[in-house]
């Protein structure tokens, strides 16, 4: 089991059980071979080369207030539309406004489901994932049931993530584990269910619960999922550093409020575009 | 139209329009006739005049953080049961679990549907309410649909709550309008909603919105539900003192996780038995 730069089949062989309980991340590189997103967003060696387009593409345009009016929406899907953002991350009874305003722009329509505490039944989870993907969903964000991984249930946890999965079927579905709450055997344990359940997409926070995204996470995650999951960091991600930090430990999306604002201070040498 | 202590049918004919922005409220005597809650509990003109049996039956239990355990959950029923507190309000994925606990011993099961940003379609609240009675729910807490009233939508909040009471049935509905995001006007169109389309609460607050409840505004909701409808406070209320100033101005049950302390500060005095 050698450091965080060295990882192949041994370390994945050990199935999460005896992983370094922090993993050292110190560089502007990641300790993993490049992975490619679902969107098809190349995470690059170097995030200053990414272009402001590329960085605008990696970014979920967020407004999950619960107080978010229809003008609020209105305005988020057109910033989005302006700036090229993958997609609008919005909680569900706003999806198919959503989707209505972005038909033909490239900008996705991403609801949360069972969002954000996770403690819903499967079956309402299901049934709401379905809904918003009817009402014109491109990608469906999901939480766990943090209080049954808690509770030492995690096959609970593994048939949730499945019958969402296969309940969108070809509907890329992000996992959100709100590493805030977990250990990291179950931050382990969560990725490992997500990836095996046929997610497209292990996810940090809500934004909701005791902390935000951290990169440490980030890496983990990225270690435990490989290079075929996208990873979308969450929660506080609030400036271009921030932001950087995230790609740079081995996000392929970001969600965040503030995507305009990060692509502003990108500056000049990193922006190619 | 007089102040706070003398309102008849010409306040309430004002239809919601014309309200003062803000209700005094300065007593220790409910400025309306004491109401009688669903469960039966007498709000008493004088809340020195309760007994601790009362008001533990006037406390909702509760316990709905995204990382609570099966444990928690487990001794949230076995205190509720020992202190003959009201029902436990729980999320809806732990109804069943706390139904079968809780069979005859005349503590309720309290899911909370759509909580707590309220943002989900109509048709899941729905949905989520009848499985959550099916699974043994005996009543139900729902927040509106903040964003719909805080958009100019209010027929859109109208129909939801009649679509989840009508959906339950013989189940009360308390209806959280989440007071912390609304004004004073959205306040009174949302309590009278409420009471139009059959709920049997109006409840202030979810505990994840800006604040939680004031004394101000259950007096306020009292005003405008007059005395058929309970009145539930819930959101950083901590303390006895707190406990006592909600029912005072006019609430019939306290939603709390720290029911057990709020009984131990009741005074001598005032517990009479």
């Amino acid at each position: 089991m050698g450091g965080p730069r060295r990882l192949g089949i041994g370390f994945l062989w050990l199935n999460g059980r005896h992983y370094a309980p922090t993993v050292g991340f110190n560089g502007n590189r990641p300790p993993y071979a490049p992975a490619r997103a679902a969107t098809g967003t190349r995470a690059t060696q170097e995030t200053k080369s990414l272009t402001r387009v590329q960085l605008a593409r990696m970014i979920d345009h967020t407004q999950v207030r619960a107080n978010a009016t229809q003008n609020d929406i209105t305005e988020l899907c057109e910033v989005a539309v302006k700036c090229g953002f993958a997609a609008v991350s919005i909680n569900p009874v706003w999806t198919a406004f959503c989707a209505k305003r972005l038909q033909n722009t490239g900008v996705g329509v991403n609801p949360t489901v069972g969002f954000p505490l996770g403690a819903n039944t499967a079956r309402i989870k299901v049934e709401e994932a379905r809904e918003c993907v009817r009402n014109g969903a491109t990608e469906i964000d999901m939480v766990i049931n943090i209080g049954a991984l808690k509770s030492g249930f995690p096959s609970f946890v593994e048939r949730e993530i499945a019958a969402v999965v296969k309940g969108v079927q070809h509907v890329p579905v992000k996992v959100i584990i709100e590493t805030s709450y977990l250990t990291t055997e179950e931050k382990i344990a969560a990725c490992e269910m997500a990836k095996r359940s046929g997610a497209a997409f292990v996810k940090t926070s809500t934004g909701f619960g005791r902390a935000g995204a951290t990169a440490e996470d980030v890496a983990l995650m990225r270690q435990v999922v490989g290079g075929t999951l996208g990873i979308k960091a969450a929660g506080g991600i609030r400036s271009y550093a921030d932001a950087v930090a995230m790609i740079t430990a081995g996000a392929t999306r970001i969600g965040t409020s503030t995507g305009v604002s990060i692509l502003k201070e990108m500056p000049p040498e990193a922006a190619r575009d």
